[in-house]
């Protein structure tokens, strides 16, 4: 009798196995984890993935919680049989991950690596680049991952603000909300960071209107969500020197298509949406956590706000 | 009646007159800068640059501290005319900014980002890194542009191990010493950093010996000092693949010449001697510390010690 259906990407049903069964050993929860099934109303508890086999959830009568294992959650809310609580993926190997890459991309772009990497043979300009400690980086979106990668940009050092729904209180971050406050933002940064979940409100917020109000010269990565972009006005703005470099992870359309003109751009590096993914040993924790909270029927962590759209 | 003189760059005349006099005034130092004098016997404190003015000091009788602008100290020890007591230059601008450098191209290693400059349009390998957390990144040399840049970079995440010659008590990163040491921290680095001076000990110290005790796969990055390395050794180690790439900021010869291999090897970055450079404002304050030292007889900070050659 299966009660914890392992709904997610076949591919990784073998690992999700070991490292499940061990991390519900660990809670002190004598379950067992299935990818197969027999009666539908049994399922109290569904890891779900876009790409897994399970798409049509209304046989599931019984289910307590719908953890995603993805952290964007764009398609499981478009999904209209997806009617129980949904919990997105938060994991510390996903933060640690998209950290890694944030930090990265800011430091090329304070770097301007690109000019050295694209440097004609000979070239010998020895000006260095002004200190991280004299650098803004904004970030746009201080959810789960916004606001661990900006903990880490402030920590090595860069002057760091952020921008989201709700005023936030951390210490190393200046914390800003609503449109006066995406003006200050838009003011002060020399980086740009997107780390915004696709919504109604936040499909197209890089428009060209926007982009007007930022620093000349600013540098703008993008590993949050496709839509958020106006490719168009970003296309523009790369070519007017307005923005002086993008690094893209995510696209409209993916894979990004080949006559896409980021794939050609000089000043746009295209990442194909690898800046963080779920990691499976560390995510199976935070999975039996929620699975122990339904248990003693506590609170789950990392509802979905259907109304929010994120 | 000049006391100290200012023997750096002329161009950097102007800025280190204004920073000088600041930062004298803020120690209470009721003393003048310079770059002129009448009579070399009067001057007690040299600022000196092997691209300033003066070169032959035999004529400063009464010098009590030269102290270097710079760094790295191989010029100023060649030169045999400079027999005072010689300060380098240890300065907070220069580290941030080293720092910026190492943990830019630490964090460019390690995300594969050339994978990705270098990418056929289309390509869509979504396969992740590692997270840094199981990155083990090595400093070969832990003084003062070491040990900071270790610490930045363990602080950061990264499992950092650092060699030096004299064995360090850092709480983040596993000092190592001596031969054995150094067999250690080569078997376990994934990315490896040169900060070391160039000295009879050191050059040549990265050799096809060194090399093929290394991780098949290593980065190295070289911002310490062009000879420490065997150009040839290196290039057959980047040709075979067991150095997966370099990023090297010195050179044997500088500016690198148009000629050399580096400049053209697919796995290669070449920076022209931009990792850091002393920051006029900052240095400033430790120049005139050292100055205050002298004239209440307290001991200087950051001499050379010759006979070690750094
Ligand atoms: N490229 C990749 O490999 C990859 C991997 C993982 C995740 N992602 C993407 O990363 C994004 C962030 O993930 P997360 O886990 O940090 O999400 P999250 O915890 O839900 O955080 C979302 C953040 O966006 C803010 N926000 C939402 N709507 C807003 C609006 N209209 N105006 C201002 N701020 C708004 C939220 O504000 P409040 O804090 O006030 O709610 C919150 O700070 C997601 O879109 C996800 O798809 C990408
Ligand atoms: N590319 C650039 O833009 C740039 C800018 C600034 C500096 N640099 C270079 O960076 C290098 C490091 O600067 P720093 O200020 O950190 O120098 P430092 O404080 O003198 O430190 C030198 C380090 O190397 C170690 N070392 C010296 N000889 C050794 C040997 N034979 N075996 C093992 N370890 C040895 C020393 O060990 P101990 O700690 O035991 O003494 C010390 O840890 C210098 O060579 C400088 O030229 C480059």
């Amino acid at each position: 009798m299966t009660k914890i259906l392992y709904a997610g990407n076949p591919d990784e049903w073998d690992e999700y196995r070991i490292q499940m069964q061990t991390a519900l050993r660990n809670a002190g929860l004598n379950m067992l984890i299935s990818n197969q099934y027999e009666d539908p109303k049994n399922v109290e508890y569904m890891l779900y993935a876009p790409n897994g086999p399970v798409q049509d959830l209304t046989p599931f009568t019984n289910l307590k919680l719908v953890q995603s294992l993805w952290a964007g959650v764009e398609v499981p809310l478009a999904n209209e049989t997806i009617t129980q609580p949904l919990a997105r993926m938060v994991d510390i190997g996903m933060s640690i991950g998209m950290s890694d890459y944030v930090m990265g991309q800011v430091l090329r772009h304070h770097l301007r690596t690109d000019k050295f990497s694209h440097a004609e043979i000979g070239d010998w300009d020895m000006s260095p680049p002004p200190l991280s400690i004299d650098r803004t980086v904004a970030f746009l979106g201080l959810g789960a991952l916004g606001t661990y990668c900006a903990q880490k940009v402030a920590d090595y050092g860069f002057r760091t603000i952020g921008w989201s729904r709700s005023l936030k209180s951390i210490d190393t971050i200046a914390s800003f909300s609503g449109d006066d406050g995406l003006q200050t933002v838009l003011e002060q940064a020399d980086i740009i960071v997107l780390l915004l979940p696709n919504t109604p409100h936040t499909t197209n917020i890089i428009n060209a209107d926007l982009i007007a109000r930022m620093k000349d010269g600013v540098a703008i990565i993008n590993p949050g969500r496709g839509p958020l972009i106006d490719d168009d006005a970003l296309l523009a703005a790369l070519d007017s020197g307005k923005v002086s470099g993008a690094t893209l992870d995510v696209f409209r359309t993916e894979p990004l298509p080949v006559d896409h003109r980021y794939w050609t751009h000089p000043n746009v590096l295209v990442t194909p949406h690898v800046a963080s993914s779920t990691r499976i040993d560390s995510a199976s924790k935070i999975v039996v956590e929620n699975i122990r909270r339904g248990e003693h029927g506590e609170a789950f962590l990392h509802l979905v706000d259907r109304s929010a759209g994120y």
